[in-house]
């Protein structure tokens, strides 16, 4: 395999590439001046060198210590704990502001019928975190993405860590932005009118 | 305008019908047998002799009297009452299952500086109803689509009935099936959080 | 079934329409005042009745006599025969002002293995068309769909026509417009490297 | 501006990728082994190293030599120069079989109203490679995109070498594979009908 195929072969395993985009992506650099493509390789040099995870909610950070700039902040809520897939889903919610408590990225999600769950989601690691924390956490928010797999890591999620003495939550489903009542679901319906405000 | 282009006309004012697929329709009437088209417009004929405009929720009905089925029906809970644009909004909320008072069909909504809204939605029928069941409503669901039309007449009809003894109330807003955290925007996150299910 | 049921039945037959859409129609219509309604029951009769197939193009064509403005113009060419699947493909090519030939109008095209092409096409008519203006024809212009049925419908009447003493022609395939070099298919890119412009 | 968002810059350049996307990427590095995250640097570092430039086509090709390996074949024709926007658009021609000239890839494609031509494509490489094959090229094959851009380009090209001594072409505009007459523009059509097959 030569150089463009090596490297067409690694970029078409990033997240929503395939194998052409993938291509591009290297006729793209091959076009790019020396010093640009240096650029690249530093910044994911960089990358690893200056990105930590944190120990506590295992997200990624720039920054020095151990524990992330929201793990550390005295402000925030420790009796909530929210579990997100990825950190990327962490980012949305804490944009959003409507969230005062802690985190704890997973790092994936467990498709139906996973026979290996700790491989894909950081099973021992959150074991660890709920431990440590026994008697602070009263109550673990399962934000899950809304489909079936989403379902099945909060299904697992509350089985595994049944009985421990805290509640487990999920977030409220309704009409999101945008949607109009003739093509909503009928769950989303009957969620939306129990969720109703006044 | 010949025969085609008369019929394309009315075609293309049907909803979501552009004038090409108007066109379309035009040339599958004419390749159809003659006895097909004669069914086609007896049922268009028979549609607005058999079906009766409820004088309660003002949908469209199939059936004999002045109220709909669900209108005189004794077991709905006469203190909800629910505001819905159309009659496949208020289908896509009866068929969901969840809902067990009453409906209003608007017959529209309300465009942000709409100058004569009367000709929009159904005010005067609205108001009709409210007064005369003065006193047995106690909370009016104002379901709308989630987008900014919808929000505008909602706000449209606080504003007109406040101070009329009821409560008004929205649609929840949240994730809807399917949608995920990452793409989900700040508003709806924030619903979702408010409203989880324990 | 009620008569709401019975229209939306109807219209969900319609080109390109679903069960919903049918049934948006039908509300369109019952919010329609009575004489819009009239309007459309008119219409859909004049139609029939104002609208004649041509003998020998069968195509729909508005106006009086047997055939239609284009078949009965002393200026187009006699030797060219330009076969399309169904009237819109006639529109489009007619619009095009490119051809100066006669037309067929196919009325469909043959799926591949269909057992019973004479019902898809219009075969007889075809037959009895090109053994009236046997000598005349010189060339039959196979214009059909760049896709699979097209193709096979195009082999069907090469067979079926085969010896009859005029030639066959396809549309030249090429890059459409708008299309990119990147992306465009195998065969696209021979045809149009064959059929490039000086 | 810390290593996460330095390196999201830089994949939000790369083409077609947004700024949400490029933070995707950032995530996925982060979450992979230190191994695979080496790999992907190496695989840079090889391609700038082990990947040369064509001093005839101008394409980037893996191998040693100045010249790839379609540029020192000897039994392409020489006649036969084709000028492609990009590598990709060479790849897609070279892959479909039907062309047995040689290539010049042009960099880019020229933007109407474009002020500095040489900054987006390779002006000064066409006219030395031009030059220097004075009298064996017979024909030069504008293979642009089919879009205004690529049109510009090829009136661009023509404008600057006129009288050259060789003739320009350009690729046939016809039906792509897929489309529907019925929906193809005027010109498709005209040029369908024009380079129609026998």
């Amino acid at each position: 395999m030569n150089s463009i195929d090596t490297l067409s072969e690694i970029f078409s395993h990033f997240p929503g590439i395939g194998p052409r985009q993938a291509k591009r992506f290297v006729y793209y650099l091959l076009s790019r001046r020396q010093d640009s493509v240096e650029s690249l390789v530093d910044a994911i040099q960089n990358l690893k060198r200056d990105i930590r995870q944190c120990s506590e909610c295992m997200r990624f950070f720039p920054g020095a210590g151990n524990t992330c700039n929201i793990c550390s902040d005295t402000h925030r809520d420790k009796s909530l704990l929210m579990l997100v897939p990825r950190d990327a889903d962490f980012e949305a919610v804490e944009k959003s502001g409507g969230f005062k408590g802690l985190y704890f990225i997973l790092g994936g999600s467990l498709p139906i019928l996973e026979k290996e769950p700790e491989k894909r989601i950081r099973l021992s690691e959150l074991k660890a975190r709920i431990k440590r924390d026994s008697g602070v956490i009263k109550e673990v928010i399962l934000a899950m993405n809304a489909n079936a797999e989403g379902e099945n890591t909060a299904e697992y999620i509350k089985e595994t860590f049944k009985g421990e003495g805290f509640d487990f939550s999920e977030l409220g489903r309704g009409l999101s932005t945008g949607s109009e009542l003739e093509y909503a679901d009928p769950d989303t319906l009957k969620n939306a009118l129990l969720h109703r405000t006044k």
